[in-house]
């Protein structure tokens, strides 16, 4: 086989054979295949895309370049969640402690933030302790003892995706359909879970900027979820504006204590039940949603899914006591207003510019070697159609600088777009793939 | 600049500036644009094409990229020809020395041959002594002395052409028309003559396969001349089979010679008039082509077109004797005739296969390194439309070693197609266009 006639085929409208996507993925893992000529191939892709068949086999062949991670020394149905990245999207730590406490395995891989997206680990870390850098036996230990277990990426899974990832992004070869897909799939896939959960995001804040594009890429991967034999469910949410009210690493521990109290923001609340209710249809601990979705409401109401996130912050090593004190995590020395300039109702909220003042404060990652300030952040109090009086505060800045907390104070105020007229608000979930 | 930016702009179907492709081409030529970057231009250009000014910039670019070859030493108008390639084609050998009969300055740059296909320098060494590695000095000087000199190309002209087409050759990209087109011209360009005359080639043995494509190059070629200030005028001509009836190095010397007695095949010799009058118009030595035909025939019947080789071949250090004696050129010990199998009519030739029996025979390059024989080859005595008897020779093969010379005979007697019907011959010249 020649990588040349494959590129050839595809640049024609060809449809290439699972042998010759076998092949390709494994020889350019192997560094067999020079990125000039999968760069080439790539291209092509974009303007000829793949078929149904070609995608599952990209994926399983990308999943099976490195690590498949073996699960099957923890018992029941596993159910792993994704979702495709926002501003303010703390759903992990709700959402975990809740299905668990449902009778949900959660074993899951997760990663840190870069730019203006977060990362469930940095979170986790606000608590004092806290550490991801844990064994394999510790993590099937864990999650056959209390449920849950949450660990750093390992570096081997799905090699080949982080490859040609690296070399899309570079190329203007990263939104294409297939690619976007057969990424986020081969890692879920190989990550080794029973059944999978995905949050495809759509809006100005999302990579799908279209509901009829993230439709289209949730009903993708929920083929190939589906294809290669995983019980996966998809739903679309709106992340127009960021989710919930806080943005920032302790803040966002804060808000997701807070739901797990039942007092958590609307908008939060409904995804993480929506979200938790798919996984418990998943993992066979419900036979409908409506089921599911008073399951989850009992176990927030009996304080036993917080008891577990504070079980799960013991088991790898947190301070449990700073989830009945949240006060008690990383606290910023500045708390500044940001007042409205004028009266009317909130427009839009330019969430990739939330999570930059964010990143300004020092909550995000510049570059991958960034240190992070856990305490900085911020906390909406208006969002998309309220209703502001001028001078009123639309958010807090939570700084340690106080120029960095003007800077991201006045970015905050141009992001925010304030007319006359009433809006009305987006609906939160916009579909459920399955 | 960036790259990135340049291959998401040509991908999303714009048009790039000239200040984009300057930049592009200068930083691709220096090294700092990686392979895996320009393969993927290359192919979004694939899909997107190129606009008529964007293809003038990246002719204009790769020209510049190394040695723009000053010309202006030599007094008149240089007029260089360049074909598209074929098999058999030994133009430039009767057709510079036509012209420069006529008072054509022809400055030429030529190449070795590879594969299938023959070079006019290779063709030339069959002269004992004959040498094109001369100094640019020499160079001039002799075009001034005689009318005609012809050298290697140097390394240095359109560098980033060659880079390009190098990695167009590994990546699917080659055939595209503003990239072929632009590939050809910058190197006309770089070359220095003031006019340009193009032999863009049809058929099955060609690049381009249909008339439409070769005439859609050849219009923008033209074009691509016209708009570099340099006058250009291209013809297309069949190369569905062999041009002429030799193929092979000191054969097709010898060819050459008897067309410039008057004494060549028919359609090699009018494929000579049609160029020569379109490099004598060209080169304001005729008005009409009419006029400038008229002319080449008289430097044909009174001898000073042979005069011309010889004393071209002596200038350069070569046997001008073997002008006048070309029984002295080259010779191969073995003359096997190939019978036809059949009665019938020749219904086609494969002409790539003809080149390839001249290759296995040794006169032709597999790889770079290879060493000729100049003296092997083939001499077509029935070519398509021509009747053939059982037996009858259809060819001769010219060889030093039997088995090679069986081997090349069986793929000849391949190569051809017989059949009951009679076929209507080819038109040799298909467009002049300017």
């Amino acid at each position: 086989m020649r990588m040349y006639d494959i590129i050839m085929k595809k640049r024609n409208g060809g449809s290439l054979s699972g042998e010759e996507i076998r092949w390709m993925i494994g020889e350019y893992t192997a560094g067999r295949i020079p990125d000039y000529q999968m760069s080439a191939f790539l291209m092509a892709v974009y303007f000829r895309g793949m078929g149904e068949d070609e995608t599952l086999e990209l994926t399983m062949a990308m999943a099976r370049s490195g690590e498949m991670l073996d699960l099957s020394g923890i018992q029941g149905i596993k159910v792993d969640k994704h979702s495709t990245g926002g501003v303010g999207d703390k759903t992990s730590l709700a959402l975990t402690p809740m299905v668990a406490a449902c009778g949900i395995r959660v074993a899951k891989m997760s990663g840190r933030g870069l730019g203006h997206t977060g990362g469930t680990i940095d979170k986790l870390e606000s608590f004092r302790g806290f550490s991801t850098e844990i064994s394999t036996e510790q993590f099937e230990e864990q999650v056959n003892r209390i449920g849950i277990s949450i660990m750093g990426q390992t570096a081997d899974l799905a090699p080949a995706d982080k490859k040609l990832y690296a070399l899309r992004d570079v190329t203007a070869t990263v939104d294409q359909m297939a690619l976007i897909a057969s990424s986020i799939m081969s890692k879920k896939l190989a990550a080794g879970a029973d059944a999978i959960v995905l949050d495809v995001k759509t809006g100005s804040g999302a990579f799908m900027k279209t509901e009829e594009d993230a439709k289209a890429l949730a009903r993708e991967m929920v083929r190939i979820g589906n294809g290669a034999g995983k019980h996966t469910i998809a739903i679309v949410s709106e992340m127009g504006q960021p989710l919930g009210n806080a943005v920032g690493n302790a803040l966002e521990v804060q808000e997701a204590i807070a739901t797990l109290r039942g007092e958590g923001p609307e908008d939060f609340t409904e995804l993480c039940l929506t979200l938790g209710s798919c996984m418990l249809v998943a993992g066979k601990k419900a036979g409908t949603t409506q089921e599911a979705r008073e399951m989850l409401q009992k176990v927030i109401e009996d304080g036993s899914a917080l008891n577990k996130l504070a079980e799960f912050v013991q088991a790898q090593g947190g301070d449990a006591g700073q989830v009945w004190h949240p006060e008690t995590l990383p606290a910023a020395a500045i708390h500044m207003p940001v007042p409205a300039p004028e009266d009317g109702y909130i427009q839009a909220i330019q969430c990739e510019e939330v999570g930059n003042c964010s990143m300004i404060l020092g909550g995000g990652r510049v570059t991958k070697d960034s240190v992070l300030d856990l305490s900085v952040g911020l906390i909406l109090h208006k969002k998309v159609g309220d209703p502001v009086k001028q001078g009123e505060a639309m958010a807090t800045i939570y700084a340690n600088d106080p120029e960095k907390a003007k800077e991201a104070a006045a970015r905050y105020t141009a992001a925010c777009r304030i007319g006359q007229q009433p809006v009305e608000k987006q609906k939160l979930i916009k579909a459920v793939i399955q």
